[in-house]
């Protein structure tokens, strides 16, 4: 990497439906140099989020949307390189919504809006860097709180969760385990319900891809129902598990790639499932637990030590490689969470 | 009315969307004789319910259907008129789903199903017998707990309440006023948003029919948004309130007119403005809360006492006319509770 050029990826295009590489564009410009109380940081891995799908889109559902020309909004932990802040110095590991660039500068504060540049410090020594962006990053903090605040699964119930060789499922899964549940994730592939049920410890799986009638196939995994749905997808296979829910069931609503390119998606209404099982159907953002991230993480990071939790990275070398690597993940092409080495 | 003679009103047939009278029969039998422990009961009142609407068709969106040829299922308020139960003794008052009929049997305990002829002693001390099929009666007992239970209002918030000028949602408007909050009804028509605004004293009404974007409305009643929703309808009103969520803010669904007949109703996704306010939106089925309802009977009875809470009844006159009234009652001919006079 040359050390007196920053390489960004801007947005060139607002995609239309699943994003193409015509949709970036790459460039370079000076390495910034950072003011008072400014630090600089260079990019040692990228993320591939979901969410970054929503902001490149012309008008986000919530939330603000990526501006054209500009670095993609993006997550990553890095090594500060310079610093005139009195909290950090040259060789401090941090992680923050940087963007999807070589360097960038930071005043070193907290998130104050999501694509602002705060970042958090990473402890080296707790986990390889890399889990700032998954495990124990704002994916595993969205795991744990949407599960424990919203899902609140109790003993011996039945979780189902989509999207399940995920970051974020697979880890919301295996905390359900813990928990003492029964886990049913929902991935696609052969090799993603292998890996749920063999290394992640789920109780069965559901290949969405090979299985016409979802409903079914969790009614014959749980024929009392489903207590807990922990929906990372959205779309067509939420529609399926509200058919089987148990009486008194939670749903949260974590994540949407089904119907995420459709401005106006409509779905089966879901007023009489969610009466029938007196169900509950809740939202959840992440940033409303930031305050409490911590909380999380140390449970998640303690969860690992033991080897209880376990997490997977799909590892793809070279920044000019990110939005490929960032359209295979929206494709299900990863195992756990997509990292781009720069 | 015939002492002798038992008229009862039978399902004919499944109805097809809205029903008409041609769904229903009208036939006479000999009136029963209560056995050993049993009662015989005389319908003073016959309620006209949405709930049954749905019990009508071919098969229940939840719950049993009524067999077709058998009397319609429906809560009546009567008097016991011969006892072979130590419990009750005639000229007792008694409220039940005895069903659309003159004379029926009970065996004097609760409700062990939704169709079961359990009944429950009404003191006509406390209000007009009819309040025990309004809002002392299940209607009164959804108002009270959809809306602490699953709406749970704070004191300054704004709450919507869609069915604004029937039983529940007029009754559930003048709770959540009593709590301190901002109180916008949805009606159909003129008069019922005069009458919501004036005589109930919520501090605005939409009027459905007249209104083209219930949310543009509503936006503009409410700027920062709705806290919470009280769903008697269901359908496009709850699509559109869906858009005007505040951050937190909870929807109980309650009722459903809208779509009822449609056996597969799609909807706008309600994903993105649940994921967006954070929202809850969670299924209200009354009977989880039978247990409870001297609670809300008792809370809601001192309210009438001191007349901080009204009610309004529209009652048809003649047995015969029950099938019309219900007809009417579905398609928003009733202010507050729809009754038949037998």
């Amino acid at each position: 990497m040359p050390a007196d050029l920053n390489r960004r990826i801007l947005l060139a295009r607002h995609p239309q439906g699943m994003p193409c590489e015509a949709d970036f564009a790459l460039d370079t410009t000076a390495v910034p140099v950072p003011g008072e109380g400014q630090i600089l940081i260079r990019a040692h891995y990228l993320s591939c989020d979901p969410l970054q799908r929503i902001r490149m889109a012309e008008s986000a559902t919530y939330g603000a949307t990526i501006p054209l020309g500009t670095v993609v909004w993006g997550r990553q932990v890095g090594v500060v390189v310079a610093s005139r802040h009195a909290g950090f110095r040259a060789g401090d590991i941090v992680e923050g919504m940087l963007g999807w660039q070589d360097f960038s500068l930071s005043d070193g504060g907290g998130r104050r809006a999501e694509y602002a540049p705060g970042i958090t410090r990473v402890d080296p020594t707790v986990a390889p860097i890399t889990t700032s962006l998954g495990v124990l990053g704002m994916p595993g903090v969205t795991a744990y709180f949407a599960l424990t605040e919203i899902g609140r699964p109790r003993q011996g119930e039945t979780v189902v969760v989509s999207g399940a060789a995920g970051t974020v499922g697979s880890l919301a899964g295996q905390i359900a385990k813990l928990m003492g549940c029964r886990v049913i994730g929902i991935a696609g592939g052969a090799a993603k319900v292998a890996h749920v049920t063999g290394r992640l410890g789920f109780d069965a799986a559901i290949d969405y891809r090979a299985t016409s009638d979802i409903a079914a196939a969790l009614r014959a995994l749980a024929p009392e129902g489903v207590d807990v749905y922990f929906d990372n997808v959205g779309g067509p296979i939420r529609d399926a598990v509200l058919r089987v829910l148990r009486r008194g069931a939670r749903i949260a609503l974590v994540g949407r790639i089904s119907r995420m390119h459709d401005a106006a998606p409509t779905c089966p209404d879901p007023q009489v499932p969610l009466m029938h099982a007196r169900a509950l159907m809740q939202g959840f953002i992440v940033y409303d637990y930031e305050h409490r991230a911590e909380e999380a993480r140390s449970a998640v990071a303690a969860w690992i030590r033991d080897g209880r939790i376990r997490y997977d990275e799909t590892i793809v070398d070279g920044f000019e490689n990110t939005p490929r690597a960032f359209i295979d993940m929206l494709g299900g092409g990863n195992l756990g969470k997509m990292l781009v080495r720069v």
